[in-house]
C-alpha cells in the first residue's frame, strides 16, 4: 500500500502503465550516430521542431479553452525557447560541424542548460530545466521513439509518472486513463488543478511509485483517502467496488440539487456562483447549474496574442458570458496581471517578490489606456447584459476612487459617442490583501459588493507564498487570523448593506460551509464541478447550529485546533 | 533650483564635485594598449585583483561595523565574482592571446555581462550591472585613472553623482564632503541609509543633476526641504547661513534631553530604545542616551565567516552588548534569515517571493540545532545581563510554542551541564505580520512582551515589496489599514498588561508620535541619532492633546488625508 496526497477525487480499479521521463532524457546520446548529409539533418531538424511546435501550441490551446491560461503560458515560453536565434544558430553550427540532428541538438540544449545551471540562481535554473524537457521531447521526435508519449496509455490503464507536466496532461484521453500517480505535487499544484479539470481520479505526492509498482501490475487508486493499492486481493477488490459505488451514487445523490434554490436548513437564500477563466467556461459553468458567475478571469483575453484585444473584440466576449446566464449576473474580474501572471506584451519588470509587486489594479492605474479600453468594453456590455465590475488587490480606497474616476471619462466619452453603456454598472472590489480586510468597511461605502479571495488573503496574512512547498504548512484558510477577517469582512458588508461574496477556494470548501453562513457570506463561488456539492452543503445547516459551530471555531487558538474540530464535526456527520 | 528627495537633514554650503561613474565606465577601451609580455601583463592583472579585493573587504568590513550588513554583502557578492575561476581563467587565456591586462579584464567582464545581460531575467541581468561595475573598478587600477574616487574630494565639497553606491559611500569622508546630491534613491534607499550613517546631509533623486550642475560651482543643498541652489545671490546665501545656523541650533537644544527620563507633557513614563546592529553599535547607542535596546539585529554574528558563531562566541557578544547596557535591558532578535538578508552556509533557496517565504523563525524551527545554539547562548547571557528574546516573523501560536519547546530543551541541557542560565529569561515577538497583530490577543497569552515592525508589517498589509520602487506609493505607515493593526495590537497588549514596543521606522517618526502615545505604545525603539528628537517630541504631548489627535487620524479614510492633517500639525507647531 502506497500513500499520497487524494487531489481528484473518485475510485479506480485498472493496469498500471508507468512513465519514466527521466529515463527518457537520458536516452538522448545512446541516439546519436554518424551524418551523411548535413542538409539532410538540417531538414530532419526542421521538420522535428515544426512539430514540436505544432504540438504545443495544439496543447497551449486546449489548455486555453479549459481556462488554464498560466499552464498554457508555460508551453509558450518553451515554443519561445527553441526558436531562439542563438539556440537555432547553435544547432545549425553543430551540424555543419558534421553532427547528426539528434547530436547537435543535444549539445547545444545541453550547452545551454550547462549555462543557466552554472548560475546558480533559482529562478534561471529553473529555465535550465525546461531546456532539458524540450531537448528530451526533440530527440523523442528525431528517433521517432515516443513510446513514453501518455496518448499511446491502452484503455483502462492508470498512469503511474514522476510528475505531470501541462504538456503531458494535455495528451491524457480521459476514456481511456482511468487514474493518475505522480511521485511529485500537491494539492494546488498545476498536476492537481489539471487532474480535476479532466475529472480523472488523481493521487499526487507519492513517494517511490515509479520503484514500487510494476508496469502492467493491477491498481486500486483511491482519490479520496489518497490510497494506492497494488495486486490488491478478491476482498478488496470487493470493497473498493463498493466505494466506487457509493461515490457514484453520492455524485447521483447530488443531482437532486440540479435547478433548485441554494438554501440553508433555516431557510436563508444564498447564491451558488461559479469561478471561470474564459467565455466558454460560461457555457459549461451554466450546465453545472451555477446561479451566476462569481469570477469571470479576464486574463485570457489577453494571453497568447502579440497585443491586448481592442475594445468590440472584449466587448463581444463579455456579451457573450452575459447572455449564457442571462439574466443572472456575471461578475467579471479587471485585469489581474502580475504576481505569477504573465503577458509578454504587457513588458512587465521581472520583481525581487512579485506577489508584493507592481501588479493588477496597480499596474492598471498607471496603464490607463489599455485599462480604459477593457472599462469601455465592461460598460457598454453592460447595457446588453447584467454584468458587474470586479476590481483586484485594491488596499486602499484612493485605488478605488482612481478606477472610479478612470469609468467616469470612459462614461463621458461613450455618452459623446452615442454608444449604449450602463452608467450604473455594479462595481466591487476584491477582498484580497489584509489592508482591503482590515478597513473593509472603510471602503464599502464606496463600492456596491464584496468577493473575499481567500487565496491571496490567506498567503498576504500568513506572509506565506502558497507556491513554496517550505511554507505550505502556514498558508492555511483554517489560521485563526485568516478565519477572523473573513469574518470582520462579512460583518462590513452586512453592516454597510452590500452582498459579499467568495471566490476563493475556502468557499468550496464543505468544513467552512457553517462558519461561512454563520458570518453572513451571501455569496459562495466555486469551480462549476462543486456548484452542487457545495448547495448541498448549504442545505445541512441551520443559521442556529452554523453559529454554534462557528462561535467555537472562533474560540479557538490555533489552526490545528480548528481543523481538528472541523474534522470531528465530519466524523460526526458520517 | 533643483528639487529632490531630502533624506539626510541639514544645509550645506559648498562647491560642486560632480562624479559621472557611467562616463568613466566607457573609458575602459580608451586603454587598450599593446602589451609587451605576457607574464607582466599576468602580474599586473594579479596586482590589480588584489588591490581591488582589499580595498573591497576593507569596505565590507566598515560597513558592517556601522551595522549595515546587507550593503556589506553586496560588496562581497563582488568580491565572489571576480575570484570565479571561470572569470580568472578567461581573463588569463586572454592574457595568453597577447592582450595587455586591460583588455583581458574588459573583454572578459563584458563577455559575462552580455551573457546575462542577454537571459532576459532581471535578476540575472542586475548581476550584469554587477559584473560592469567591477570591470569599471579594475580598469580604474589598472589604468592609475581612478580620479573619480570620491576619496579625492576636496575639502569643502558637495559630491553630485548618478547613484551612491555602497563601494563609493564608504570611501567618502565625512570631513571633507558637505554634503550629496544624487540622480537616483529615495528615502528607504541604501545610498539614504548610508547618508545618515554618515551624518552628511543629502537629496537624492534630484533629476538631470549631473546634466545642471556645473563642476566648481557654488553649491546650496537644502537637507530638509531637498531643495539644490546653483551659484545662489548673497541674499540667498544669508538666507541659508541663517537656517543652518538655526538647524544647529535645535541640534544643540535637544542636548537638554540628554540624562533625561522620557515623559510625556502629562507625565506618563515612556521608553527610548535604541535599534543595534552589532555589540560595537551597543556603545555608540549607550553614548547616544538610549535606555536600552530595542532591537539588536543577531544577523551581523552570522556574517562574513564561513559557518555560524558557536556558542561561545554569541554568548561573549551578548554578554557585552547587556554589560554596555547594565541594568537597562537588551532585546536581542533571533536570527532573521531570508527574505532579503542571504548567509551562504546556510544554503538558503532562491525563492520567487522571499519576502513570503522560508524565514526567520521558520528557518530556525527547521534547522533546530542552529537554533539551539543561539538559544543557548542568550539562556546564558540572561544570568549575566539584562536580557530579552525576542522572535521575529512570528504568525501563529504554534510557532511560539514551537520556539518555547526548544527553550525548555535548552534549559535542561544547560541544568546538566551545570551551566548558569536565566530560567525565566523574558521572551517575546515582533509582530510584523498581518497574521501576529490580527492574533495579538490570543499571542499576548503567551509572550512576555511585543515589539511592532512597523517596515514589515506595512509591507504585509499592503502587499508592497519596500524594496519595489513601482509600488513604493502604497509601502506607507499612514495607511489607515497600518495605523488600526497598530492600535490594534497596542491595545491587545494592553489588555493582556504585557509591554509593547516598535522598532520599525515610524517609532522614530515625529508626526506620528501623538498617535503612538494614544495607543499606549510603551517602548520607542528608534536609531541611535534619533533617541533625544524623539524624547524632546515625547515631552510636547499630553494624553489628552495626543488622544484628540488620534481619534481624528483614525476616523480618516486615506493615507493622504492622514498625511495631510499630521502634516499641518507639523505647520501649526511651527
Amino acid at each position: 500500500m502506497l500513500k499520497g496526497i487524494a487531489v481528484s477525487e473518485g475510485i479506480a480499479q485498472g493496469i498500471a502503465f508507468c512513465i519514466d521521463a527521466d529515463r527518457n532524457k537520458e536516452n538522448c546520446e545512446d541516439s546519436y550516430r554518424k551524418a551523411e548529409s548535413k542538409d539532410e539533418e538540417s531538414a530532419r531538424f526542421q521538420e522535428a521542431m515544426t512539430a514540436f511546435l505544432e504540438e504545443t501550441e495544439r496543447a497551449a490551446r486546449d489548455l486555453e479553452k479549459r481556462g488554464m491560461s498560466e499552464e498554457a503560458g508555460i508551453l509558450r515560453s518553451h515554443m519561445e525557447m527553441i526558436k531562439d536565434p542563438s539556440v537555432t544558430s547553435k544547432i545549425k553550427e553543430e551540424i555543419d560541424n558534421g553532427c547528426c540532428a539528434e547530436e547537435a541538438v543535444d549539445k547545444t540544449m545541453k550547452f545551454f542548460a550547462d549555462l543557466f545551471e552554472a548560475t546558480g540562481d533559482e529562478l534561471t535554473m529553473q529555465r535550465a530545466a525546461d531546456i532539458r524537457d524540450i531537448n528530451s521531447s526533440l530527440c523523442s521526435k528525431l528517433t521517432n521513439n515516443d513510446l513514453m508519449d501518455p496518448a499511446q496509455l491502452p484503455k483502462g490503464a492508470i498512469l503511474v509518472i514522476r510528475e505531470l507536466t501541462p504538456s503531458m496532461a494535455v495528451k491524457i484521453d480521459p476514456a481511456r486513463a482511468l487514474g493518475i500517480i505522480a511521485e511529485t505535487g500537491g494539492y494546488t499544484s498545476h498536476a492537481a488543478i489539471l487532474a480535476r479539470a479532466l475529472g480523472i481520479p488523481a493521487v499526487l505526492g507519492v513517494k517511490g511509485a515509479l520503484t514500487y509498482i510494476e508496469n502492467g501490475k493491477t491498481l486500486i487508486l483511491d482519490g479520496i483517502s489518497g490510497i494506492v493499492l497494488q495486486e490488491p486481493d478478491n476482498d478488496t477488490k470487493k470493497e473498493y467496488n463498493k466505494k466506487a459505488e457509493m461515490f457514484q451514487l453520492q455524485r447521483e445523490r447530488l443531482n437532486v440539487f440540479r435547478g433548485k434554490k441554494s438554501v440553508t436548513a433555516s431557510g436563508t437564500i444564498k447564491e451558488i456562483f461559479a469561478n471561470i477563466g474564459s467565455v466558454e467556461d460560461a457555457e459549461s459553468a451554466r450546465a453545472a447549474d451555477a446561479e451566476g458567475v462569481g469570477l469571470f478571469r479576464t486574463e485570457f483575453l489577453y494571453m497568447d496574442r502579440t497585443k491586448a484585444p481592442d475594445e468590440e473584440e472584449q466587448f463581444e466576449a463579455y456579451c457573450k458570458a452575459a447572455k449564457a446566464f442571462s439574466p443572472d449576473p456575471v461578475v467579471i474580474r479587471t485585469l489581474d496581471v502580475g504576481g505569477d501572471k504573465d503577458i509578454p506584451y504587457l513588458h512587465m519588470d521581472q520583481e525581487e517578490n512579485p506577489f508584493m509587486g507592481f501588479r493588477a489594479v496597480r499596474y492598471c492605474l498607471e496603464n490607463r489606456e489599455l485599462f480604459k479600453t477593457q472599462l469601455r468594453a465592461l460598460l457598454r456590455a453592460g447595457a446588453e447584459g447584467c454584468i458587474r465590475i470586479m476590481i483586484p488587490m485594491v488596499t486602499c480606497l484612493a485605488e478605488i476612487r482612481g478606477v472610479k474616476a478612470l469609468m467616469a471619462e470612459c462614461c463621458e466619452e461613450l455618452k459623446a459617442e452615442g454608444k449604449r453603456f450602463d452608467p450604473d454598472i455594479k462595481t466591487g472590489i476584491m477582498v484580497e490583501t489584509p489592508a482591503a480586510a482590515a478597513t473593509a468597511d472603510i471602503l464599502a461605502e464606496e463600492v456596491d459588493f464584496f468577493s473575499i479571495g481567500t487565496n491571496d488573503l490567506t498567503g498576504y496574512m500568513m506572509a506565506a507564498d502558497r507556491g513554496n512547498a517550505k511554507v505550505a504548512y502556514l498558508y492555511e484558510t483554517y489560521q485563526p487570523a485568516v478565519l477572523r477577517m473573513i469574518r470582520d469582512v462579512c460583518k462590513a458588508a452586512g453592516k454597510a448593506d452590500i452582498p459579499v461574496g467568495m471566490c476563493g477556494e475556502a468557499a468550496a470548501d464543505p468544513a467552512l460551509t457553517p462558519c461561512l453562513i454563520a458570518f453572513g457570506l451571501d455569496e459562495f463561488s466555486v469551480s462549476p464541478e462543486k456548484v452542487l456539492a457545495t448547495r448541498k452543503k448549504l442545505s445541512l445547516w441551520s443559521s442556529e447550529d452554523a453559529i454554534a459551530v462557528a462561535d467555537k471555531v472562533m474560540s479557538l487558538g490555533t489552526a490545528e485546533e480548528v481543523k481538528q474540530y472541523l474534522d470531528s464535526l465530519k466524523k460526526e456527520a458520517e
